[in-house]
Parts: structure tokens; sequence; C-alpha cells
């Protein structure tokens, strides 16, 4: 079973390497970016072949370790 | 009108954050994680409003700087 997850900056924390990229874009000559956000993601090869306990145990992984949860939001998706 | 952009190493490449993330949650008791691989996930805001020419100009950003195409693959998805 595998899981995706994204971790990504939570609105109104300052994203420095997005910005980096926003300028490096500008000075490539790409114009009308007016945004842009890093995150992670991940995946994951799990042993579990339940969907709901593959889920569970996910969610306590991103908790612990895979975000920080004062400044990023985590989303998960288990595929079969 | 907005871009997500997921970052893949390909498959052989080795991925030592991965592994890294893989150890760190087998020293935390997660058993049963057969494999961890780490990319990078984008999010760009554009001015464009046509989807072809927002898809075009994504593509030759990941190409030109967001990618290293010799090691990774990229994959686009435009919302409205």
């Amino acid at each position: 079973m595998k899981a995706k997850v994204h971790v990504t900056l939570k609105n109104g924390v300052l994203d420095p390497q997005g910005k980096a990229i926003q300028h490096a874009l500008g000075s490539l000559g790409y114009e009308g970016v007016n945004d842009v956000r890093q995150g992670k993601f991940i995946e994951l090869d799990l042993a579990e072949t339940d969907p709901a306990k593959a889920k569970a145990a996910v969610e306590a992984m991103c908790k612990q370790l895979l975000a920080n949860t004062v400044i990023e939001n985590y989303s998960i998706e288990i595929i079969a």
C-alpha cells in the first residue's frame, strides 16, 4: 500500500525558498508569476494492507516526524 | 490560474533524504515502512488565464529551473 504525503507551509508563514524560485523565474524572463510556494512531497511504501490503518499510521508519522505542525499543514492520500 | 508541480527523483536514483526519513521512522517504532522517497512540491500562481499556455510556460520553467531532468521527473497540474 502506498501513501502520498504533501507537506506545505501554512498561509501567512514566510516561504523564502518559494520567493527565491519566484525571483529566479523573473530573472530568467518568465513574467506573470504572482507567487510561488514550495512544499515537500513524500511517497511511502507501507507493508500495511488496510487503508484505514495505513492512513492512521501515516497521520501519526506526519504529526511526529514528517511535518512541523506549528508552521506546516499536511495532507495524506492512500493508494491501494 | 494555479499550477501544481511535483518534482521527484527518477527510479534508480539514490534518495538519501528518503532513506534518512525511513531510518528515522524505524527508530521511532514505525514498522512496515518498506521505502520512502522524497520529492518537491511547488505551487505557482500565474497571471496567465489560458490553461494550454499556462501549461506550456510551466513546462518550460520545469526544464530550465525547477527540475534537473538528468535525475528528476516532473509532473504538472493546471488548476483553473
